[in-house]
């Protein structure tokens, strides 16, 4: 009975249990791992007898009671079992599935789908500048704040969000996007997709049908479609969405997806008169519009239009915002403005399903509107936002003559190259990649009939790196 | 022409605007907010015209551009409009339901539905100690990474969450729950509904059948079955779920949920043999086990069985876990592993509905957790809650003899009472919330023929508040 490391393990041995007192696991904790591994092995089969307490804790050089605390747990746990007459043996009733397992699983290492992007290049969009953001401020709140924080915290179970967060943006609804309403209709949500399923699971039923503009907000018609509502598409003119051509293709439909403010992707603003038919027959029709407004904040020349929601007299339209634009991305959090009449039904989802964002961000956030730091943070970006935009233009405008035509809507944070010419939107975007410029081709927007053409979004690069991209980009589709 | 506050409003008059240079608003804002409350108000008609800018900023005393200025946001916004000798005239275009409106809308207080608790009274469940928590490092870390954090955040795109935290969370579920799984196999989520959510819509189809155990965790219950899935109730015994029942009564199921650490709510703890009968029925019927697994880190006595993922050699088990017991409710995170061969679906159901939790929260607690931090709290917390548990047992063994019988699982942060003759538990609930406990009637855990008992939860509490709490409840129930 010698014991030799190199020796091949006998299948019904322990013979080569070892321990290292040098590792931080303890002594009774290594016994045990290594005979459920013997076990799950299939090296000391059911009602294979193991040495006595004493034997193996001679055997190993321990204290008895350490081997015994190590049978113990595996008794415990099933492994084992004591047989009068017989002492410890291994369970009898392990069946197959584990024994024919051969040996404990490793690591594994799974050729795991791409998640990760490469590092941004003009013009991904998405992005907000990160230099000027008030990091030093924000990390001032955050670590104040929770580094002595309410005891309170623990019991809050508002469904909808931190109060003091929900009345913040309901002020800087109000001042922002001319939108009156009280706290109480206002539910922080973990953005867009959060918002969507909540309104959905809400408001819809399972087949209903709803207006989506085409081209259009990809994500959220992919969040409804998924969840089994029917996308319309609906096309767009110059002042928004057709209601003429909704009525005319989906005259009975539950509701209306819209960014009346800005248009996802083309930029257009809906005016008044639209926006007015458009609630017009969500009354006649008892729909609900979704009126998405994500960026309305930047917003270069004149003032913007007032939210839809502020015209809305009958409690037809849902507000949905973000601060991922306006504020960063990396909160991941939004806000949604639902109808008084709506209040019950929505926290009645919001109970039943119960996920509302991590209270981490919400306090603080709210210290940061409350306080002013956050107008502030958006009018310092917008400042900053206009120029890199004017930059871009007046280099397009000197530079790209002939080869396409600029769309700037006088607000957000992106810009529409347009083509004289029929061109492969697709191919260019393509192209432009290898270059190392990101675009978006237009008709990627469209649910059919797409337009052609490339979107660039300039908010998360300096006007240096905006130039030299826009350089680069002239060259390449002047070649 | 004489203007007077307390003057009636005429119907198509300019005369009662008024302006306030003390106000923040800017002047040619506040002109164009009564504008545009005399054209929704009614008092200013379609087609009604306007004064000339010169009139008007005659009449408030202001400079003729203030005028223009306020004129053409509304020309902007559709309110007004420009006709050829007719100068500025209320637009002719604003329909019926903007005009019958009557008065804009003021702040709504609407009665909403009650979302608020009392505070805190013993013995609440889903509470965490508060007083031992570690604020100040958690505050430090929190403040320190965000006060200077790196760039590269703003392009992070992993649809599964912040790499280092899963990381951290494989290197965890390793020490402390047996698991061996790559980094890559494990989803951080918002907590359990997101991840119940998130699972359902990646291996579930709509009307698939699913073992629940009953009594069981009514929250996940719910979730699963507003999203259409049929949960086959299957009772427990004191080795938690009864395959056999599961066997009988829905044989092809498609999954099972389970909580054979400490079963929710009675915590009794599936043994090895029973873990085994239920794999391999799950791979007879080739169905996916959910594994929720939410306190196993708080085990008084001996040491948690493994993790039955780290049984599973068929890559049937779905771990799910949770920050709220073992840290905090308060950042709502939680996370899955899934089987490697899982991945792909799982990544596409992510990017799909794009909602991974706030990035804010997972690089702290990614160093929190690297750094050693979150094993000591865990420690501690696990000694704490020790005595706590202790103290409250001692006191229903020398005071409540007869009364009931404790059932006290060695492991999590709750006991139960047990009666011996028959009684009205949700009653009995009833009755202690007047006197200011707060206990749960196990009966409302059940789908069907209902158990009575009642769960006490002594995480959130001190030892004196649970003693008199204690004393209390003795006293109710006696008398």
């Amino acid at each position: 009975m010698q014991r030799s490391s190199s020796r091949p393990v006998q299948s019904t041995s322990t013979h080569d249990l070892g321990i290292d007192r040098a590792d931080a696991e303890p002594i009774q904790d290594q016994i045990a791992r290594q005979l459920r591994e013997l076990v799950l092995g299939g090296r000391l089969k059911p009602k294979a007898r193991l040495p006595s307490t004493r034997a193996l804790s001679e055997q190993l050089g321990v204290a008895r009671a350490t081997v015994v605390e190590a049978y113990e747990q595996l008794l415990g746990e099933g492994y084992l079992e004591t047989r009068l007459g017989s002492g410890t043996v291994v369970a009898a009733q392990l069946p197959d599935v584990l024994l024919s397992a051969g040996k404990p699983r490793v690591a594994a290492t799974p050729s795991s789908p791409r998640l990760k992007r490469e590092p941004a290049r003009p013009f991904r969009s998405g992005l907000v500048d990160w230099e000027n953001f008030p990091h030093d401020e924000w990390g001032r709140i955050l670590g104040r704040y929770w580094r002595n924080p309410p005891i309170s915290l623990l019991e809050h179970n508002d469904a909808f969000g931190w109060m003091p967060l929900r009345r913040a943006i309901a002020a800087h609804l109000f001042e922002w996007r001319g939108i009156t309403c009280a706290p109480e209709q206002v539910i922080v949500t973990s953005g867009g997709p959060d918002a969507f399923d909540l309104i959905r699971r809400a408001v819809f039923n399972d087949g209903d049908s709803i207006w989506f503009e085409d081209p259009g907000y990809v994500t959220a018609r992919r969040v409804f479609t998924l969840a089994g509502l029917n996308c319309v598409a609906v096309r767009i003119d110059r002042d928004g969405l057709l209601v003429s051509e909704g009525r005319k293709n989906a005259k009975d439909a539950r509701g209306a997806f819209v960014t009346p403010a800005r248009q996802y992707p083309t930029g257009v603003t809906m005016p008044l008169s639209r926006r007015l038919e458009l609630i017009a027959w969500a009354n006649e029709a008892k729909s609900i519009i979704i009126e998405d407004d994500y960026d309305s904040e930047y917003r270069y020349v004149g003032k913007p239009l007032p939210a839809m929601m502020s015209l809305d007299r009958s409690g037809c339209v849902i507000y949905s915002g973000t601060f991922s634009k306006v504020f960063s991305p990396i909160i991941r959090m939004g806000f949604i403005v639902v109808p008084e009449k709506m209040i019950r039904k929505f926290c009645e989802e919001r109970v039943a399903y119960g996920a509302p964002p991590s209270l981490l961000v919400q306090p603080a956030l709210a210290q940061f509107m409350e306080q002013g730091q956050f107008a502030v943070h958006i009018r310092r970006m917008r400042r900053l936002y206009a120029s890199r935009r004017e930059a871009l233009l007046n280099y397009f405008s000197n530079e790209a003559k002939g080869l396409f035509t600029v769309d700037a809507p006088p607000s957000g944070l992106s810009i529409m190259l347009r083509f004289r010419k029929a061109v492969d939107d697709v191919e260019i975007e393509q192209k432009l990649l290898k270059g190392g410029i990101e675009v978006q081709a237009l008709s990627q927007y469209y649910a059919s009939k797409p337009e052609k053409g490339l979107l660039l979004s300039f908010a998360g690069f300096s006007e240096a790196e905006l130039l030299q991209a826009a350089k680069k980009l002239v060259e390449s589709l002047g070649s």
